[in-house]
Order: structure tokens, then C-alpha cells, then sequence
């Protein structure tokens, strides 16, 4: 890679970065592709050279959120973990990312806000729901789940306790006490699905 | 009354119905008073007659829900609800509102986007936790619940899980299967609550 293509990475991944934070905090209509060139110390054109629009942006933005998911399930691999102990690895995980890093609060709020975008983005929630239920389906092969729990409702169900906690600690102590919150969801829904609790 | 007392009363209510509708579908920011004054068939002059400004609109839409969730408390007590199930009660009543009511939805977008509107707008949840609080510490006392459960940890994660599954089914579905989310919600975590399930 030449410099010139190192530079060029280097800013990609500075507007990528500014870009999240400014979406994270004022949302998608607020934010001027301007203001992300200033706070990034680039130029207009230069962001323009990277992304034609503010939506191709944002879709970048979202893109850069989900890749880091899959380095998060490769992690789980690498790990070994397997059933609840994996579910259970990987929230505490995601909530750090998103109690520490607007690059994963801000797509969030830009896939609520994907009407105003106008572009096509992921959908959110499902990728969460399919890794989980994976995982429960491990426990329940171990037998470690309760016989009549459904692992599909129960997926669906971790997915939505997780995100509900997250919106809510963020909105009432701006995440200050979200890693205590997950902590605390697994001490409440355990006993309901596993027989080792 | 005088009639014209009436017909204020009429349009008062009229305006902010279709300014929940509106709200709901656009946020905050995309919303005109004009546009609400002209889906309530009202002259801009008679909304602003009403409300003095956009924020004070969105402000009463907020309040207007508060209300109605009063009401919805009133209710469990004269049917002399307790316990678990009068959280079960009022939750199954609050998704059905949130499903059907964009007087329901909107408040809740409102609260989110509290920081482009300006205004002191109630802090939401707070209220629904401590609701259920209280609940849970009626099924506590009847010994209801398992010995070593934390009414205040549980109260907190039952209103997340809730709002996770009402944003999951709405952002998903469009609500369609939310009664039934919340439904499956009470499968999955009775068991890890009452020593009754």
C-alpha cells in the first residue's frame, strides 16, 4: 500500500468516526456533512471524495457496526464458548462497546431513524436474535435449558431484555450503570432458563 | 359549559391527536404547526389559539399520556389487582395502547428527541418501575416470589424487557405481533420470579 492509499484509509476511517459520534449525539437530519469535514480536520471535498452523501455515510456508518459484530462472534469462536456462557459473554461485551463507543450507539438510532435516510439499511435486531438462539439451541442440546422452554421465544426475549436495558440506562443515566443492568438481567432471567441456576 | 367552551374543548383534543399521529410518524423535527393546524382542519391561528409554540404541542401530547396511564393505575385497583398480576394486567393493557394508539407512541419518540425539542418533558420509565415495585413487593409479601429475588433489581428489568420487546415488535413488525411478544415475555420470565409458575 502506497501512502498516498494510507492517508486515505487513515481519513476514511476519522470521518467514519466523527461522523458516528455526531449522528450518536444530534441524529441523522441535525448533522451536516460540513460539520463531520470541521470536526474531522478535512475538507468538504474530502469527505465528498469518500462518500458521495450524507446517506452513503450513514450507510457506511452502520456497515462499520456490523462488521465489528462479526469480529465479536469470531471472538466467541476462538474462545470456545458455547450456550448460555456465550450469550452471556457476548452482553457484557456489547454493552461496554456501546456504553463506551458512539460507533455502535449512533446505528442504532440511524436505523430508527432509516425513514429520514432514504437508503436501504440493515435491519437491526435480527442477526442478535439468530446468534442467540444458536447458542441456546447449544444448552438445550447439553440439556442445560428447562425441557418446555421454546429456544425461538426465548431468543427473541433475551434480544429484546437486552436492548430494552441498554435504551433505558442510557436514557436515565447515559449508560452509566448499564454493565451492572446486564449483570443484574442475568441474575433475573437465569433461573427461568437454565436448570443449573 | 357554553358551547364555546365545547367546541375549544373539540378542537384542543382534535389538535392533539393529530399531533401525536404526526409526532409518531415523523419526530419532532419534520413536524410544521401548519401541517398539524391543516390535518385538524383548523386555521394555524386557532392551534397556536391552543399552544404557543411546537414544543408546548409536544409537551401537552406527553402529558396527555401520563394521563392516561393514571387512569390505567386507577383501574387495577378498582378491579382489585395485585401482584403479579397486575403487572401482567397492565402490561398486556399498555402493549394493546402502544399497538393501537400513536397517543401512546408518540409521547414515547417525544421523550427520546426531549433534547431537540428544549422543553422540561417528564422523565420516562420511572414511574413504570416504581408501579411495578410495588407490585412485585405485594408478591413478595404473599410469598409469592423466590426467596432470594431482588424487588427492586426485578422491577427495574421487567419495565427494560417490556420496552425491548415494544420497540423490537414495533421497529420489526410494525406492533403486529407485540401482544403476543408480551404474552411469550411472561413465559420466559415467570419461572426466574414466582414459585408459583
Amino acid at each position: 500500500m502506497t501512502s498516498r492509499d494510507e492517508q486515505r484509509q487513515k481519513s476514511r476511517a476519522e470521518i467514519l468516526r466523527v461522523a458516528a459520534e455526531e449522528f450518536d449525539r444530534r441524529g441523522y437530519a441535525a448533522v451536516a456533512m460540513s460539520e463531520v469535514a470541521a470536526s474531522a480536520g478535512l475538507t468538504k471535498g474530502s469527505v465528498y471524495f469518500h462518500f458521495t452523501s450524507k446517506a452513503e455515510l450513514a450507510q457506511a456508518v452502520v456497515e462499520t457496526y456490523f462488521a465489528q459484530w462479526r469480529l465479536l462472534r469470531q471472538e466467541v469462536e476462538e474462545r470456545e464458548l458455547t450456550g448460555l456462557d456465550a450469550i452471556r459473554w457476548m452482553s457484557l461485551n456489547v454493552a461496554e462497546a456501546y456504553k463506551n463507543d458512539p460507533g455502535v450507539r449512533a446505528p442504532l438510532r440511524l436505523m430508527r431513524e432509516a425513514e429520514a435516510i432514504g437508503v436501504e439499511l440493515p435491519t437491526p435486531f435480527v442477526g442478535w436474535i439468530e446468534a442467540v438462539r444458536e447458542h441456546l439451541q447449544e444448552a438445550q442440546d447439553s440439556g442445560d435449558l428447562h425441557g418446555d422452554l421454546s429456544v425461538d421465544a426465548a431468543a427473541w426475549q433475551l434480544v429484546a431484555a437486552f436492548f430494552g436495558a441498554q435504551e433505558m440506562s442510557h436514557q436515565l443515566t447515559g449508560c452509566a450503570d448499564l454493565t451492572v443492568r446486564i449483570d443484574e438481567l442475568w441474575h433475573v432471567v437465569l433461573p427461568g432458563l437454565s436448570v443449573r441456576s
